[in-house]
């Protein structure tokens, strides 16, 4: 365990601000980018795999990520790469991966870089609230920079190359870490994301492809980079999120408002009661609670907390951070008395 | 609705006082006669009935009950009937009885009598916590005055005749109203529950034969009154009960100490937090949580509330309080807002 530093830094996106940031957490830019001297990861050696690395922590190190953490992924113990996936900074297939991957990080977690993943390099920029126009103006300044002193593969009739080809073409996804708590209680959750492909359009769990919802947090990104420019693609899913997010205030409002009232005041407040007085907190039950706590703040009600403070949580109650946290691994029951006892902390309960 | 006054009224045998009162809430003696002029309710017209109310209300009022409420069941609404069960001072039969039945109750309902229920009367005594000595003294004395102007029928070789042959004898039912909630948590309910028939007792829900088990409450009794004195009998459940009391204490303290603490914590903590934040609130759940409160308070443990006011809860928040406190009839979800409500207010939440 050597990020134990990580516990204590901001990070930038879970800031509550940023337009709809009481329905949209935050917006991130990845750009998929491969060098053109050696084969994709699933294909190359270790060695080229690490000499895949060292270039590009070469190059980052010319960018504004000179004062970034740089990170080979195979040297750190288990904690440390859990810890990394559950900030989003690697994703949880490079933290279980046994090969030479690596990580870069800007102190306020804004800017990464992840190494050798299903593409040399993910190039990823975050923004808290819905402004994917300045996440991708980020990724792109950083992406231009990094060029300098890389050479990616590219052709010009199919754009960047990917190993996979969802991302060929701009190699970029552009996606918002939405809370839909409304429309999840008025039923409407599903029909909506059924709908989503339509527009080019796809919903995941918390921790991206594979990974299950939790608390009515989603992740909305574009499906495919091909045939669109980055800037369409941009403005294809800040629309669409846009588009959601109101929906989500107007549901809100209405459940407020509605019949349905007392139901709702009973879930917000229980959930409130349940994670200020539990000593024993699952890490899915947390995040349905905080969910509902979320809910309860943005509409004003006088529960504990704050936006700031429920974004950080559902970082910091992670299996991984709890471990860090205590020095030492901890067992599944360990882990609910820690982050019981964490939320509560944090939640100014007694 | 005309017993709105008894929401205000001290129940005094709800009071935390008395031996074993942290385990034991009420201790309860109760003497089941017939006029022998009348045949048992089960077989006599109105006619007879009402004239059976009419000569054990005269005669009640000759006795210490002289101030004491009389009522004709018959003539009570749905409401105030209910009431009046929920209180344990008429039977849930008697309630929803059409016959003309009755009940005379003292200022602190701690003596009170049910008229031709089963039987012609039943007369009953209460003392707060394990006292059956203190509640047979009462009920005797009762009996006793009572007796010189009612004619009982009585065989010296059956003793007191009664409707149904297990209270043939002594007619008298000495009853314990127990909290077993350590003996819940550890297991061992079930095994002790079964145990109580050979030693001549049995087990019932809260509301006595029939009702079911809520909160871990149990009314433990002797299960026929034939070939004993009332002494014996009343001494046999006292030592019973006693026994209980405890092995729960002890139970609750190896809980509260070993290796499942943050488990007991949980739902003890858990259970205030609900509680204090419910806005709806069932009552089969709110005896849930009001028993483990009641186990978190005895240990010591700073959790809101005080044993008097769990007591006192456990007969306010049931439905037909709760219609009476609103002064009308209330839905299932209104009453679940009405009960959230009333425990929240008691339990001192904001």
């Amino acid at each position: 365990m050597i990020l134990q530093g990580m516990l204590r830094s901001t990070m930038g996106w879970t800031l509550p601000e940023g337009p709809y940031h009481e329905v949209v957490l935050a917006s991130r830019v990845r750009l998929a980018r491969n060098l053109s001297a050696a084969p994709f990861p699933g294909r190359a050696q270790p060695a080229a795999l690490r000499k895949v690395r060292d270039q590009v922590f070469a190059a980052a190190r010319r960018t504004c990520l000179k004062d970034a953490a740089y990170l080979q992924v195979d040297a750190l113990d288990s904690v440390d790469r859990r810890l990394l996936a559950e900030r989003h900074l690697i994703s949880p297939a490079l933290a279980q991966s046994r090969g030479p991957g690596g990580a870069v990080i800007d102190p306020r977690e804004c800017l990464n870089l992840m190494i050798n993943e299903e593409d040399h390099l993910r190039l990823a920029a975050l923004a808290p609230g819905l402004d994917l126009r300045r996440a991708a103006h980020e990724a792109d300044a950083l992406d231009d920079d990094i060029a300098r002193n890389l050479d990616f593969a590219f052709r010009p009739d199919w754009g960047y190359l990917t190993a996979c080809p969802t991302n060929l073409g701009t190699g970029m996804r552009a996606s918002a870490l939405v809370h839909l708590p409304g429309l999840g209680l008025a039923g409407f959750i599903n029909k909506l994301l059924e709908n989503l492909p339509r527009a080019g359009l796809i919903a995941r769990g918390l921790y991206g492809e594979g990974t299950k919802v939790m608390g009515d947090f989603f992740q909305i990104s574009n499906a495919t980079g091909l045939g669109r420019t980055d800037a369409e693609l941009v403005a294809a899913v800040e629309k669409a999120v846009e588009e959601l997010a109101r929906r989500e205030q107007d549901c809100r409002q209405k459940l407020a408002a509605g019949a349905q009232r007392a139901r709702l005041e009973d879930t917000v407040y229980r959930a409130a009661g349940c994670l200020t007085s539990a000593r024993l907190l699952p890490f899915a039950e947390a995040c349905h609670h905080l969910s509902a706590l979320r809910m309860g703040l943005s509409l004003g009600w006088p529960v504990p907390g704050d936006l700031g403070t429920i974004n950080e949580l559902m970082i910091l109650a992670q299996p991984a951070h709890l471990a860090m946290r205590s020095g030492k691994a901890v067992t599944a029951e360990e882990q609910a008395v820690l982050r019981a006892a964490l939320v509560r902390e944090r939640l100014g309960a007694k």
